[in-house]
């Protein structure tokens, strides 16, 4: 009876072997792949079938598999410690299915899309303060009025954008916005501007956050440069584990740095309402500075060109929409608000208490931190809120990577940008578009020494570029449109898009020289680029799409079989044998150097009986070159049959180690890459794998 | 009658399409190339017929085609470029005929071979004084009487290698005399020594060579590396133009050198028997030397080992006897006398001259430049003499460049080294050896800063290992043969050895911790490697050698042909046509993320008529990785027929331009290279080339 458990001779047939006959296939094995194994017993007559299914792909219904997870674990030890290893970065692969539910509350929204524009308060004053400055002391009066001409700004802009918010549920980027309005030229512009907007807020949100913390600890400030790269690494590897966990990560230091440096000018107010008189400036460079330029009306535009950086990410929220719980635009706009009022709130009230207490910008130590250690009580505090200025400012870096991956995104599926940035990996986030953010921007801080004040002219140009070209698309939307209400709405983003339009132009001149003219010769080059790209794909497209009038069968396909072999062993007949399987008469080519060579060869074929169905030909090389001749004579068959297919079947022996590939001549592969942009060539490598 | 002279309609015909018929063949084109143009005129009947032949290919006789330098020639612009400045650096390529004719006479012979052993004149002397220097001046007297040991073992060397010229007409090298009379292991142990001699004489030659010119032109001395490296270069690239254009080259220095050193001690022991004192010395620190160590036999053992590097090259002749003019075996053993008489003269002579005028070592004149300096006349010969010594140690280098490549040559036909060394460039010379050479010595001499004294220890220790196996070999083969006179023959050969062996130890002891260790090292790593090179070909040859009772037909062979497909465009519809013309029911496998992408390509396929005769698989990748489920899916199939070949054939569609690239993702190289290792699976791309 034991006998029986074990199956003495196993075959495999197919459970539909019926089905198979009947539509005209008669293969050996079942695409499908389920299978009935027939064992038999030692008894005749006894059997048993048993039905095979492959661990990592699973039938779910005719003709469809589904693959398991397990398909991707590796069975090398490198590969499954490199698997280990990426899933401790940055998680486990996620199926596809588990998206929903990826969307985010206005608390947390605010998080992620304002810490951005937020964060900004914490350098945006400093600007204005270095260009002022130059006039002496004097020209600090002047950074209040400049801080509150901003807010007003930011105002506009805000009101200007909640108009988008609605007409734009979808989610209404400048690209989306301009594109469809203004047409693709000025969505392109604005979408080049964004890019360059999103690598640089990048760059310097984190460049910013290094110097709240060398601002502390000035014992770090020789390292700025290589803290900021190491920060946007572990930015990047966060944003690799997928949006939820982000959002989480980002809601507490946001909050965090709202209520501290709420409290910072809340309490600055109260002490200058009472009567507190500016203090005696700590630093050494905070002395009273004499004029090293007039006071001039450009000077103060200057100045404020300096600070609209405060007004960067505003945009984040209109393009964010669709990640907000419904009713999306309304919860939208509503953050929309909050954002801006927080922001103009501190703006403002941070470059007030700094001009009371005379507060200068100094190399090592930020204007925020100087205000901090004046108006908080204790070092603890002070301590405390470094970092979470440093806090919001690393993560700041955040709405970039939630923006710029999803703009790519839009980008190449217009055609626009590489395939590429479509793809989501295995955690269901951008994988591509989130690398190349890091990457960019990582380079950009190299190339700029991690320096915020060197990055910050290229910063505000771009982004006023897509705020104009967002607003006056508005404008023409309003226009085709004629809501109800239309007139209205059309002259607040009127009066948006004029305000921006001057923004771009004051910045670009006062700061042309200091960088924004990287940021001018960038985007030209970037609507360029996909411009290209999209002919390119375009080109492909048109040219692979199948004519409407061909119809069912498959093209007839003549083939041209040559074999080029050395000598006559296991690895050649297997290349012959694989040539005959595809065509009735391979031409089996044998270059020779000399003669002797020839006559061996010709004996070791006849003695090998001369493979029936082969033609041989001898082709001689007296220069001993081996690529070229075989290559004229590809060609000069070719000619004779110019609308048939060559195919060279190539014998190839992969060695058992990798070392002992140095030990042949690479004639395999000289031969294919020669042949590679050969039109109507086919290139097989029969392999023949040697044992170790 | 004009309307006749233009074909209105050609068809392309085989000569012998009757002769295809009667051997079973009815191809559509003619494998050796001989077709005939049949055009037809206006008028009907009117037809002429043309024979069209290919220019690059000729048909030498019935399937035997001889390809023309012209197959060679690139079309591109760029490669055209290229060939012409090859042709520019190493000549034109010669066909393999153009070979009888490259032998030797002694005259040339002398030069070629023996410019390395004659050209250690140049240093020798030096190096036994860098010795005995150090128990003071009362240790420059031993040089003398160690120059004239060394002399007289040289003498004893040179006779015993007249013999190997005699028994070993066909080359007489240590690795052949070693291997065929005591077995494989000493042969390598002789062939490693010999090879890492022919790189320590380039190194060591050329950075002597380099030297002469800075002793005499002092400024050119901190740049001794660079000038090196370039002669090396240089000479490397003579070498790639072929021997006989070196022999002429190398010639005319020899013989300048010869004459010029003859003359100078000729002159000197003139000068010296006159009466002439000493000179004062003029360099500074050849003023007296203190001791720095006691005089000791031990010391006197070092001046003997540092001096034997006088010897080294002296193997080169019975190396090389094939390239002498017949009678080769006289011609080489005469050849072999003179040389070992010119060296001896030259040391035992120079190292006297130095000794009477008081010459000492000096860190940027060499002793045989301060000697020249003394005896000759002017500045003028002076100049010249230290421009042959250069020469002759540059050119000495030639030596290895003929030995080297030779010797690659024949451990790589007995299996020892990499098949690629036994190819022969278009100008007939074996191009990977040279180059192989070239690079190696470049690499010892920045290695080592171009320094001759901090390379010489390393390199007696070699060639006298080589020596000593030589020597014992042909002890061991007269001991076999016992041909007449074989015991004194055997005498001369055991004291040969037994000396060489005792210098061996000498240096190895004596230079050990100064580098001998390196090529103590070295030659076990190479022996090493020279083992598993031949187990790795002996193991390709034995599992690619077909059994003999193999017979006629080629093994059926069944494929099982796989698909995968994207979307459904031309470059696809082709793939599929491929596949169906080498299988009848190939599976296409589409791979899909999500459902909606299924369900469409479905209603594509549909609409396209269900391409007859192919099977059509869904796989759904819920991780959105393409790889892996198809690997798992081929494995799958693959296990219901194991004995079947799969075939992979993938659409692959190529750019015109190489940005393009980037614009689609690699997933057939991917895959490819996920196959590359799978046993019995053939990959075929099926190329669309896109138009511009």
């Amino acid at each position: 009876m034991a006998d029986l458990d074990k199956p003495q001779n196993g075959t495999i047939k197919t459970e539909s072997d019926l089905d198979a006959r009947r539509d005209g296939h008669d293969h050996s094995v079942h695409p499908d792949l389920t299978t009935l194994e027939v064992h038999r017993g030692k008894h005749q007559g006894d059997k048993y079938v048993r039905v095979i299914r492959s661990s990592a792909l699973r039938k779910v219904a005719p003709g469809i598999l589904r693959a398991s997870e397990a398909v991707s674990r590796p069975s090398g030890k490198i590969g499954r410690w490199y698997t280990q290893f990426k899933a401790f970065l940055v998680g486990k692969p996620l199926p596809t299915e588990a998206e929903k539910g990826e969307r985010l509350n206005k608390i947390r929204a605010l998080a992620v899309l304002s810490s951005d524009a937020i964060s900004s308060s914490a350098y945006a004053t400093e600007e204005i303060l270095l260009v002022v400055i130059l006039a002496g002391t004097i020209g600090l009066f002047y950074s209040v009025p400049i801080a509150i001409g901003i807010a007003a700004l930011l105002a506009i802009v805000a009101f200007s954008y909640r108009q988008t918010v609605h007409a734009y549920p979808q989610g209404g980027g400048a690209y989306n916005v301009a594109r469809e309005n203004l047409g693709t030229p000025f969505g392109l512009v604005a979408a080049a501007a964004l890019l360059v907007g999103y690598i640089m807020t990048v760059a310097v949100s984190v460049a910013a956050g290094t110097a709240a913390i060398t601002s502390a600890i000035q014992e770090l400030y020789p390292y700025n440069m290589e803290i900021s790269v190491g920060f946007v690494a572990l930015i990047t590897m966060i944003n690799l584990r997928g949006v939820k966990e982000s959002g989480t990560i980002f809601a507490v230091p946001t909050y965090l740095f709202i209520f501290g440096l709420a409290a910072v000018i809340i309490l600055g107010a109260i002490r200058i309402l009472l009567g507190d008189p500016p203090v005696e400036p700590r630093l050494e460079s905070s002395a009273q500075h004499g004029p090293m330029e007039s006071l001039s009306i450009f000077l103060l535009l200057r100045g404020f060109a300096a600070g609209t950086v405060a007004m960067t990410g505003t945009e984040a929220i209109a393009n964010g929409v669709p990640v907000f719980k419904p009713p999306e635009s309304k919860n939208a706009a509503t953050t929309l608000a909050w954002m801006s009022f927080i922001l103009a709130f501190f703006f403002v009230g941070l470059t007030a208490v700094a001009f009371h207490y005379g507060v200068t910008p100094h190399e090592t130590e930020t204007v925020i931190s100087q205000v901090a250690r004046i108006i908080l009580p204790n070092e603890l505090l002070y301590g405390f809120f470094q970092v979470t200025t440093m806090l919001i400012l690393i993560l700041a870096a955040n709405t970039s990577f939630f923006g710029f991956p999803r703009l790519a995104y839009v980008l190449a599926n217009d055609g626009f940008m590489p395939h590429q940035l479509k793809f989501r990996g295995d955690r269901l986030v951008f994988t591509t578009g989130i690398a190349m953010l890091g990457a960019l921007s990582i380079l950009l801080i190299i190339a700029f020494g991690g320096s915020t004040h060197a990055l910050i002219p290229l910063y505000a140009v771009g982004v006023f570029i897509s705020f104009t070209l967002s607003q006056a698309g508005m404008v023409r939307h309003w226009w085709k449109t004629r809501e109800p209400g239309w007139r209205k709405s059309m002259v607040i983003n009127a009066i948006g898009a004029l305000l921006t339009a001057l923004v771009v132009a004051v910045v670009g001149v006062a700061k042309f020289a200091l960088g924004a003219w990287i940021v001018i010769v960038v985007i030209p080059i970037l609507v360029f680029m996909f411009y290209q790209i999209h002919r390119h794909y375009a080109r492909v497209t048109e040219q692979l799409a199948l004519a409407s009038d061909n119809g069912t069968a498959l093209a007839p396909l003549r083939q041209i079989v040559i074999v080029p072999i050395g000598d006559l062993n296991k690895a050649s007949l297997r290349a012959l044998s694989f040539a005959r399987s595809i065509a009735k008469d391979p031409i089996a080519v044998r270059i020779f150097y000399e003669a002797p060579e020839a006559d061996e060869f010709r004996a070791e074929w006849a003695r090998w009986g001369e493979p029936r169905g082969v033609q041989l030909v001898f082709l001689e090389s007296p220069y001993r070159s081996f690529n070229e001749p075989l290559l004229a004579y590809i060609d000069a068959i070719h000619r004779q049959d110019a609308g048939a297919f060559v195919t060279v079947v190539l014998p190839e022996f992969i060695p058992a180690h990798w070392w002992e590939h140095f030990l042949h001549n690479q004639t395999a592969l000289r031969l294919k890459t020669s042949l590679l942009f050969r039109k109507n060539t086919v290139v097989i490598d029969v392999p023949y794998h040697l044992d170790k």
